[in-house]
């Protein structure tokens, strides 16, 4: 009869585990489309990316909701008790970077009709090519327990805000060029920022995988590199 | 004993809740004052909001491990469990209003030297009073279980999101006019964003309090009115 616990018990934690897997195939999927969507300037493939969301939210709640009936249910101690804690976490983090996705794909519906640069779009491209490979690693790392991968990946994310740094300051630049500008580099500025933003998430999962692990929180302070909430650029100086 | 039992975990509920309090007073001070640095331009008053956020960060991660401890030794169940799940969540969504407070105070910083439009800030003062107002108004809704009260919160986020609309309208347009408004008006654009953004976790904890009482969320969708993730401006237009 113990033994039939244990396994029940594995087998929820298994599922846990099998539908942040899915979470994170989702999240993965819709952050390379979203992209996509805005160099192709792909309105139909950015609504395929809205509507993805929804299934991403739908998976978090059932996520939460079976981890505190885990919690409550069997009082797991230690190792157990951080697998369904993270597993709470990291599927938060998954629901933002879908929400996030989202936004990016809205803002391509935003400018399907504008002439657009190109040159400033693969700007954010590459940015974002960036930040899914984060995240393909973090996900790697989270299914594997391994400590070491998702440390590279913490110590990484710098890489993604040093770029959004200089693209923050060249959108500027761009819009101060012509006022025709303006329009469509103001999204592109947020979406930029929207792939910034799910750099620290996938950082975040890379902080909850250490904490699985081994019970402790990176110490000391992340390697921030995002200097553009105090970036100002005057006209004519570039 | 059986009577010390229950009073103990009354008191951890208890503790949890002023906790939650002690997270709203700074979040709501944190809100007021990066606004008030904003509008006068007050970069030590932009730090010190700065410096508040390491506060609630700590409080949050307490919250949370107090909550999750409770659930695992406790075993609460029905609404002793939707008040530790409660506790959780609205710690998560006060710590994301600290860091979007912080980010507008990091803002200030950025362009306290610049020569800067004061109806355009008052525009985003105007959105961050309403923001303020129904974040006063959800955090004693949650102290007192008042579900009529949190769904009315619910209900008035879009009067932020149209607010929200026609600033960044009106910002791409002063920015168009003078192309030395850009590099302001895109900070003001990322503070108005970040007063949108607290209003959304504001509507989150009006949805956990409805959940906390009554065991449901709310049915439908959010009365959203944010079409600005669509809005382009074409200079001259306006």
């Amino acid at each position: 009869m113990a033994d039939h616990i244990v396994t029940s018990y594995d087998t929820d934690l298994e599922n846990l585990r099998r539908s942040i897997s899915e979470m994170g195939g989702i999240a993965e999927k819709m952050v390379t489309e979203a992209t996509d969507a805005l160099v192709r300037r792909d309105s139909a493939l950015a609504q395929s990316v809205i509507l993805a969301d929804k299934r991403l939210d739908a998976i978090q709640h059932d996520i939460e909701e079976r981890s505190v009936l885990l919690i409550a249910r069997r009082q797991p101690l230690a190792i157990d008790l951080r697998e369904t804690i993270s597993a709470i976490r990291v599927s938060g983090d998954l629901e933002r970077i879908g929400d996030l996705a989202k936004n990016v794909a809205k803002r391509v519906v935003a400018i399907s009709d504008q002439p657009v640069g190109q040159k400033i779009i693969l700007g954010v491209q590459h940015m974002s090519d960036l930040a899914e490979a984060q995240l393909k690693d973090v996900l790697d790392a989270y299914a594997s327990r391994d400590v070491k991968a998702a440390h590279d990946v913490w110590e990484r994310d710098g890489e993604i805000d040093a770029l959004y740094n200089s693209l923050f300051r060249e959108l500027l630049t761009y819009m101060m060029e012509d006022p025709r500008n303006i329009s469509f580099c103001t999204h592109l500025l947020f979406c930029a920022k929207n792939v910034e933003r799910i750099g620290d998430h996938t950082t975040n999962i890379a902080e909850t995988i250490q904490y699985l692990v081994t019970g402790e929180t990176p110490a000391g302070d992340r390697p921030k590199n995002d200097a553009s909430n105090y970036a100002t650029v005057t006209p004519g100086a570039a």
